[in-house]
């Protein structure tokens, strides 16, 4: 009876709902509402590259495996090498065959089990491929080579999986060096896709950044600009986001190691600019300018209206050997504890009640949602949360965002979903989580009359679109 | 069906029970065994002159929503001025109209969806009122005329709520200054409601308190005392302690920024108090007088038998221009991380093992409950832990309060439920609230046979009135 | 109708599952598959010298009582005395009755509602002793005398119970300065149970240990080694984990404040070690020999093999009056915040990439788990999380650990249950409640369609059995 009732897990209609029939009822007519509503995707990885040139993609290994750092983190961690798998490393790939490492991906799916990855490769192996069992090393073969057919198929192409999967808007997100050709390219097509950037700053921000210097160079030249003063290096930033904004782009986006902000002194401010681009500055320099230059976006963004996205907390590429064999986003990155309340207090204190500035805080660390998010963001105008990110983007972080937020924050100081992801075949699992976790939340709180049903429709329908285009301004 | 099943959820005779039948069948059962049991309040800040003088309340707006933080901080974080909703500047109000104000309230009551605040008002407008629909841009008219109405009458009178709220004891919050006098004609009238004080003397022991020098003095005069040293200092304290006590006070609160404790030499005291008092002090210097007063006034308890109370972890002020626009509790107050661990360690190596003390911890930053208040208060003999506070006081943080303590602390080193608040209204409501949660939390422990139906009946009982009464010694 | 199915809570058959019908039929399916498994308890603090002499145990105060910190701990926080209980006190007993103490506690049992203990004494009382009804002040003399009467019985020495607790091998914990002398009574013994070690050597490797000098000399001379240098203090350990890795064992254990670890250069350690030898060492000193020791240690595991186990984050001792009184493990420890994150990236540098390295990390710090454990395990090839410990050990932390764990490091990084218990008697009930809250989590996603129930089936018998073989080598 229990193996009749609940079949095999694999892409059920019920799933990721609650299982009291109760809650599973009203999450099903609140899900019903918005399964089929388009995409909105603020914000991501994906490449434009893509839609520009409308190329078929190479093969499942190339597509699936090697640029997901989700999955191959999980392999690494059992004693799998990155090479097998194709992950590049600096030196060139050597000897790398795609069929025998999606035979290893398929032999260890199961180390996948519980995970995220396994509810969003579920759900594109069935809903995108239409397999109807999951992968394992019995089938291994078949998906590689049903995927290889499909993706050489015009169906396939990047520009048709788009509208297939209804995608209304796609941010990429791009450094100030770049001239944003492919988006150009878009626009000047015939396709009708709307694929946008967002301005992400940070290797001309962030002095450790590893190509810094370079880059900082560069910067001056495409923006310019002399940016021998902080005043012209201010302005740089303010021509290329005037070029991003005149690109369509509606955000910036900050990844900071912390949240902290400063206020220095304008001659402060001088002196530490001219120390980072002297290259003999210290850590507690560098952090110094990235904590100043938080605020100096803020007054930017007041200006232009570009919404502020901070990404805090993450300690990027703690594997010092992967980072030196691979490079950057190899899967080695984690989390670090992160003090919102006395970092933002600077920036909070000169612009934190200007209604024209729009933040969007996202955090790798969950103590901070309900300790100091939701008070901060339920009080502050300025002050929007993101989502459930990264690590915390699966079922249970989903939940506990909510959980912890709402009570203190309510619904609208929340954003919506960002499926924040390189893995463009999987952005139709991403969003459907949200839509489901999303309803099955609110069916929890319907469930125990907390809110009426006709309020938890209203909700649904503005967490998936009138929510996430408003405070992105899409 | 669901829709029959669940109704609007407008005060719903089932609400925030588990919705899973047999666990909402045994809370049921417990909650039915002291729905109707009389309210200890033990810790709350409502003003005593209400019940000294029993006038009639003004209006809708200035009972529900002028003092309600809680609630016109949420309203501003969506762009709307505390200025419209009453909320008045240092400078004083303009061109105020309380009406307007109750109906910008109502068009964004939906921003409350999910919160505590909206369950509390429901029940306030249900149960107190008499409404049979939730408050909507519709009939904000309707709900003000209705509650203008209703507050004219005798039956509004405080002392007439205070009785029908079958309130047992209230206790509010004073200065050390406070002379007590709405307390005394209470005590004196013909009216036998019983309502006390708690000793809060934070105005004179934070030398960052923005009255502190001015108030300093007057707790001098007030307590007959010569204060220029730290011996006559504490003399006052004890005095005014004194005072309080035969005024029937039981207990004192603390509300620092941090919980830190120190027990400098004698020598050491004096020199800090003396630099205290010469104004001319460090930051350092502010945070050990507090951390050194929290020792001292443990020590007084000992020797007088007060109930010590500390409310640790309050950024307060944090938003400055609210705060020098409007003044402190204007709801830009925000939580930070705490350190009960290694910040109560010189109080308790100095009375942590004393039966006669008691101190109850309270806590904005969760990640303590089972990390450092339950082991802490399921060992030291002196330390209890109050309830789920401020922002944590909704139903899913008054949830994770007992599953993350109770299994190291059990039920008894906690203390029943403290509403802490301004709005006298919402009184029934957050006491309700706490009764359902605490049924629900042990009916889920029965229906996971952790305890018998009688345990849980007996551990219900026993959180509404037993324990608050022991712990604040009513 | 509630009270009929529900009944009295005093183990009944399906005590912490979910009382949802369709997570509890699964769970109990999957439960029944691991219900009689054998006991693989690799990390413990039982005495090998029961299991060497095999005489009856004493008395039900002496044996359920007396060692178990997490019970009187409990009833110390609620004002009763430990030597009322029965604990000795450095100076000595005087005037104990064990019958007394017993009844005392009855009396109390109450107050641990709600906790871990409440569970695992109940199944002892009723599983291994055959009570049909609760510990309470009424049946006190009757549990005493009946549980005395059964100790004296040949079917409760320790080598019965052993066999019928179906124990297949169980660690204890030695200092370096232990010769094993009661292990290898027991492998010279015509007894087959498997009684193995782990080498733990915090008295040496601690200065801030109370009895460090002491013992430093006494591992020079047992180890056979001049440990007048760092090389030589190395050697050392090196001889003794070779001399514990013959008689069996197979992991190391340390129980650090701090997780930290360091790098220092071979002349830096040298002369740290210098002021650690010489007793004129700082508090930072102590902190970074213990932080060189972590990687050193790892450095040995990669030579030699042994399973590396890191218990970081526990205040010991923070009760100074208990501690002087009474001694170490008297209930007066208390966890404090841990940064895995941080601490860790010294020996992660060096070594983290080591497929022959394991370390088995264990964290008091709940909120390090989807913050920082799981990401760490989740990628880094030796790392691997163990099971909710201590104060976490409980049906609630259990289900946060696998809720909070899962979705990033999957069921793979993690390795099984320990009980790591004083508690001979309650290692059945410990492992019990393990397997039932890993059923209860599984049974979530399977009726959640997160996984088929055959994967479900197929995790459960891992963690109860070969994923804690295979991470302890067993």
């Amino acid at each position: 009876m229990v193996r009749g009732e609940i079949n095999n897990g694999f892409l059920h209609e019920d799933r990721l709902f609650s299982p009291l029939p109760i809650e599973r009822e009203i999450a099903r007519e609140l899900y019903k509402s918005v399964k089929d509503a388009p995409i909105v995707s603020p914000h991501g990885h994906t490449d434009a590259k893509w839609f520009a040139q409308n190329n078929n993609f190479e093969n499942a290994t190339e597509l699936l495996l090697v640029p997901d750092h989700y999955v191959y983190r999980m392999l690494y961690s059992q004693g799998i090498e990155l090479t097998e798998l194709g992950v590049t490393p600096r030196a060139g790939r050597k000897d790398f065959d795609p069929r025998k490492a999606w035979q290893i991906f398929a032999t260890n799916f199961h180390l996948l089990r519980g995970t995220a990855s396994h509810v969003w490769l579920n759900q594109v192996f069935g809903e995108v491929f239409g397999f109807e069992n999951q992968l394992s090393p019995k089938n291994a073969d078949f998906y590689y080579d049903t995927i290889n057919d499909k993706l050489k198929s015009d169906d396939f192409k990047p520009r048709n999986l788009f509208d297939k999967f209804k995608i209304e808007v796609l941010a990429t997100t791009e450094s100030p060096l770049d001239e944003l050709k492919y988006h150009k390219q878009i626009v000047d097509s015939d396709w009708n896709g709307r694929v946008i950037s967002a301005y992400r700053p940070d290797n001309v921000v962030d002095p450790e950044f590893e190509t810094f210097a370079y880059d900082l160079n560069a910067f001056g030249e495409i923006a310019g600009e002399n940016i021998d003063t902080f005043a012209g290096y201010l302005k740089a930033h303010r021509n290329r986001r005037e070029f991003f904004k005149s690109m369509g782009v509606t955000s910036t986006d900050h990844g900071h190691k912390t949240s902290r902000t400063e206020d220095f002194s304008t001659a402060d401010c001088e002196a530490l600019y001219q120390k980072i681009i002297s290259g003999k500055f210290s850590k507690i320099d560098a952090e110094n300018f990235r904590a100043q230059m938080l605020t100096e976006f803020a007054k930017m963004s007041i200006d232009d209206g570009l919404v502020m996205q901070i990404h805090a907390g993450a300690y990027r590429n703690h594997n010092l050997k992967i980072f030196e064999e691979f490079g950057r986003d190899k899967g080695g990155d984690v989390p670090s504890q992160t003090n919102y309340t006395d970092d933002l207090k600077p920036l909070l204190d000169k612009y934190g009640n200007e209604k024209s500035l729009s933040i969007i805080l996202f955090t790798l660390d969950e103590t901070t949602y309900s300790r100091e998010l939701a008070p901060l963001a339920g009080h502050y105008p300025c002050l929007n949360i993101g989502p459930a990110w990264w690590f915390n983007d699966c079922p249970e972080g989903m939940l506990r965002f909510r959980e912890l937020i709402t009570p203190v924050a309510g619904f609208y100081n929340t954003i919506g979903f960002n499926d924040d992801t390189r893995a463009f075949l999987s952005i139709p699992a991403r969003h459907d989580m949200a839509r489901r976790i999303d309803a099955r939340f609110l069916a929890s709180l319907v469930a125990s009359h907390r809110l009426s049903i006709e309020e938890a429709s209203d909700l649904i329908i503005d967490l998936t679109s009138a929510i996430p285009k408003k405070a992105y301004k899409l």
